[in-house]
């Protein structure tokens, strides 16, 4: 409650009290000031705790930088000189994003002014926190924290493409992928499904798509397939790494050390989703009738189920088609049940989120046969993984969304088909999901197609032997 | 503004309403409900502060896991190819610990109804959030929020079993031991210790064993010594790794990469016993006559001090002895000191939190010769450092619990001895340790046994030097 | 307190007021502890909100060891057995910065009494949370939050004086000058620049230094250029590896796995960065004329993107001058954009950011040249970075600040000359880089002049090649 509406509130209250004979209209405007000083403490404290609440998600959500740096380093297995350090370059797509984001993306996905496809203001953080004549914010979203947090998002949609075409592609191409990517086409995306007046968001006034819009909490759909399909169209276009790509008779053995990163990176990503996830609304402190705290709780405790579910799933169908227990099909697993169950996690009862998780390793089982069979070479599996898990999670939705949770969030309209909900929920949702494939399609593939064509995307043979050029001028270390 | 200003100012104001006369029952109304609004907006932040604050310790302990994961692939030495598989087992601790919790483990430690000895209810995240006629929750354990947080500890009590099998034990012992440990054996003892009704519980009524209780704040006892104890028994029973067991003369080189996993380890550890020690409350916000927040704080500072007074001695002890700075020797003693501190890191003061650190390496010295003298091959000292420790952390509270701190959060009667405490405070200490090592023994090691009899518990040979089974169906990574 | 209670109470309550004229003292009293309560409710959780914050900001600084040592494991190329030993220190940063801090550090730093140089009282913890007769603490510093964030960043002071000496020192001389920097020598310099009757602090009472004092928010004087120049010292006295120092004519291959943990330790500093900067003001909670949210949320912005430009600004001019792509040059581009914005994080626009971590890649790349030309063998580049860019973000400050950002922090008198303040803030900018410079230099130039002299600075070529001392007698993993 703004400070003003407070005084309002209470100088009406009072004034009752004042005609209740000889209030003297020194002592009514002692009390209310005392009260109102409270009631704005009140609104202060709030402000902290979501701000707290906002920004360490947004760490954690940073946390998976590191993730997919190690899960990546340690899945790739090819070890030529040169290569690591075209792997590990998580820290390009952080630093990329945060520029192409503060530039364009913010702008794109959460400015203001806009329409239902596209933001239009707020580039490079202008105008952010700015207010109106009523002392409320112009664009709710245009503040550094939920930047901050948007930023972070941002990230690891590039973080998953680049990925797809680790291990072969030249540092050029990760630095426009990067920047097209977080710069431009992740942000309409993400307007479309979160921003105020996004199509499909299903807060859109006066009525959402399809009277429900898509449900999306964490971003299955939206940042994962995203992701997802981008990376695809980077490895298909490239074509798969020296050797690979042919069918191969002799396994190939791995790198001691590599099991141990997949397994830190996986731990990391885990950890991140804690922020992904649970912190995707903002906001912790509940009001009456929105109890978002028990709603953020929930969040982290479908993630938990599903990626366990998901990780176990992998390993016993893994042990028993192969007599192997494979610790990094697991970690595959574990991250297939976290995507996807990021779009669903605040809605869904724990038993769902188990079954979603068993039900992701078995897509990503099928992506992975897909895969094989039109020769696609991801060297970490992400554009399947992502796109695969991503498409369940945002399906899932529609049939396994309770009611009792979902009214909370998605109004009283939006709740699954398993519990009498309506099939728009299930149009909404593929729909949504058709857009999301189609939208980065027709970015991604030119522009993928054209690096390729410069020359801009595939190391050659000699850089990826990693041979020296002259000795540098003002670098040696 | 502080209580006394806050009495003035109201005096004043009221004193002039006081004056007045005719007050109208609307005007009545129309102020209680603003300020019963008031009201619930700081219970509303008080929930969403205490929320965060749960949260973000329960995502610390998680990253115990990577810790365990780091910590175990540095110290194992051995390196056939097979082996790194086996050994960063934390991602499977970490999912089977969530399915087994969410199934049973949970309501087993603190479902209601329940007992002294057991929880009987609240399975699979049955019942939680329930409120009964008088708006109260019927058990206040059963939400999502202290769920991942249990679970977080749950996975670490898995995670110490975890080390000391490791580098020789199949994935089916691995995957049974964590199901079994999380999902029946620890619960039972967390539910003595800190469940309403659990017979240990310092704050169970209507009177605690030997009216005191057993403290264990961060678990020295019920998480380290179980773990421990449970990782004896597996470490027992198959025996040690080959090669190892029998005198060694010759000193073998390490792995070069080892000693960074297992400092990243040892940090990460530390880090994650950050949310283990000061976390254990779940709240944060302090109310009269509990000053939570000053409990947490020093909680964050004995863990520090403690931590590193155990390394420190560890290396100094080292280098005396060997005239060798060895730096994994440290990290075990940082551990060391963590586990215990845990017990009564909110009760003690500073100096003798640096004390116990002390003593703790010392404890984990002698268990270190104990293990060589009864040939037990732990590849991380994971028995000897988290039963040895946690033992002395749970002895330590009944001498140094400071009879000011432990006031606010065992009552009048729980000091230590050197305070002039009472010897019944010591023995509820000793007879909790005992029951644990009792319980834990008469659950895991039969356990053990049958999977050992079964050939379920140690790799074989030709599994152990990596023979590659057919080439899989559908798996090619 | 429930609804239904609220309600009750405040009818009752007001039912007195109500039936006035003769309001009752009982009345008086009803309603005067009621509101006080509430008042006092929000106090507490205002408490808990700002330790909640300040607490994980802490935890993330401690991050920033994990960072370090990640980071020095992956940049330093030499691999004799035992040297991995001596690199990976942080560990031992942690623990003997602990002690040192407990004992010493923060006593001088913050403690009561205390003069314009330095503190003098509590010592080991003495008196903390002590209050006076008005029931206000005596010294508001000397609580265990403050110290555990204080201690972490202690250690990072540590953390990159360690850096410099990596790959040939002694563990005495790491123990040493841990113990030394963070007990004595960083403390006074942080005693100047942050506590309250600190010379250089510009909230000093009643006139700071200058009229406007030293703005160092984060830290890039007060803790990057003192560990930089100590770092200086030690690497410069104690002279380069063997093989360094002299123009190498061939490039050395690298160790393959080295930059997958340079990059892992990159991105765990940046995460860490985000306790370091946006945590550095302790609290979330904003109050009228003290939006100490909104500062905190542009912190964690600018911090963001200076490392991003900075590393972005590397990554660029390393590949027009060198024709190559290299991701750990990059890395040090991005620790020294995060050192140079610390100083100003929170009061720079987001342009500015980006220019300052442009700037701050510049200054990087002269310390390198001028690190060759003297011949300075810091194998981590942690001198010359953290001196030189702590030294640029200092001075950046007093051209930069926003007047409309800095007069919450710093009052009406501090802004940058850009947006026409006054050259005092420059000159005080600059008085206090001199001093910090002074200061570290008068002390730990003769510390390890000393220590060299002893023969405990360097290490022998035996050690260095790792020949084995004697079978320990109690030690054997």
């Amino acid at each position: 409650m703004a400070l003003s509406e407070c005084n309002g509130d209470l100088l009406r209250a009072l004034d009752h009290i004042g005609n209740a004979s000889n209030l003297t209209s020194f002592a009514m405007e002692e009390v209310t000031s005392y009260f109102c000083e409270l009631d704005n403490r009140v609104n202060y404290v709030t402000t902290g705790t979501d701000t707290t609440f906002l920004l360490f998600s947004a760490y954690l959500v940073f946390v998976m930088q590191a993730g997919f740096c190690m899960y990546c380093a340690g899945s790739v297995k090819d070890s030529a000189q040169n290569t690591l350090n075209i792997i590990v370059m998580n820290v390009v797509d952080a630093a990329v994003s945060a520029i192409a984001y503060y530039l364009f993306g913010f702008a794109l996905a959460y400015g203001e002014p806009s329409n239902g496809f596209i933001g239009k203001g707020n580039f490079a953080h202008h105008d952010f926190y700015a207010t109106g004549q009523d002392g409320y914010a112009v664009n709710p979203f245009a503040n550094h924290g939920i930047w901050i947090y948007e930023w972070a998002s941002a990230a690891v949609v590039a973080g998953i493409a680049s990925g797809s075409i680790a291990g072969r592609s030249q540092v050029t191409a990760y630095v426009a992928c990067s920047a097209f990517l977080t710069g431009f086409v992740y942000p309409v995306i993400s307007h479309w499904a979160w921003a105020t007046y996004g199509w499909l968001n299903p807060y859109r006034t006066p009525q959402p798509f399809l009277k429900v819009g898509m449900a999306d909490f964490g971003g299955s759909g939206a940042i994962h397939m995203t992701g997802g399909i981008a990376g695809f169209w980077g490895a298909w276009i490239e074509g798969p790494r020296r050797g690979r790509g042919e069918p191969r008779d002799v396994p190939q053995p791995m790198n001691g050390h590599s099991t141990a990163f997949v397994v830190l990176g996986t731990l990391l990503l885990w950890l991140g989703w804690y922020g992904f996830n649970p912190g995707s609304d903002f906001d912790i402190v509940p009001a009456t009738d929105f109890p978002i705290n028990v709603i953020v709780e929930r969040a982290a405790v479908t993630t938990t189920l599903a990626g366990a579910a998901g990780g176990l799933t992998m390993l016993f169908v893994r042990r028993l088609n192969t007599r192997e227990w494979e610790v990094e099909d697991m970690c595959s697993g574990v991250i297939g049940g976290l995507v996807a169950v990021s779009a669903g996690c605040g809605v869904i009862e724990s038993w769902a989120a188990v079954l979603l998780g068993f039900l992701g390793a078995w897509v990503l089982i099928g992506m992975k046969m897909v895969a094989m069979a039109i020769r696609l070479d991801d060297p970490v599996e992400s554009s399947q993984r992502h796109f695969g898990c991503g498409l369940l999670g945002l399906l899932f939705v529609a049939f396994f969304a309770k009611k009792e949770y979902a009214v909370h969030l998605y109004g009283d309209n939006f709740y699954g088909i398993v519990y009498g909900g309506s099939g728009r929920v299930l149009a909404a949702q593929a729909i949504g999901a058709l857009c999301t494939v189609a939208w980065t399609s027709v970015t991604m593939a030119p522009f993928f197609f054209v690096l390729h064509q410069l020359g801009l995307l595939r190391m050659s043979a000699e850089e990826f032997m990693g041979r020296r050029l002259p000795r540098p001028l003002i670098f040696d270390n």
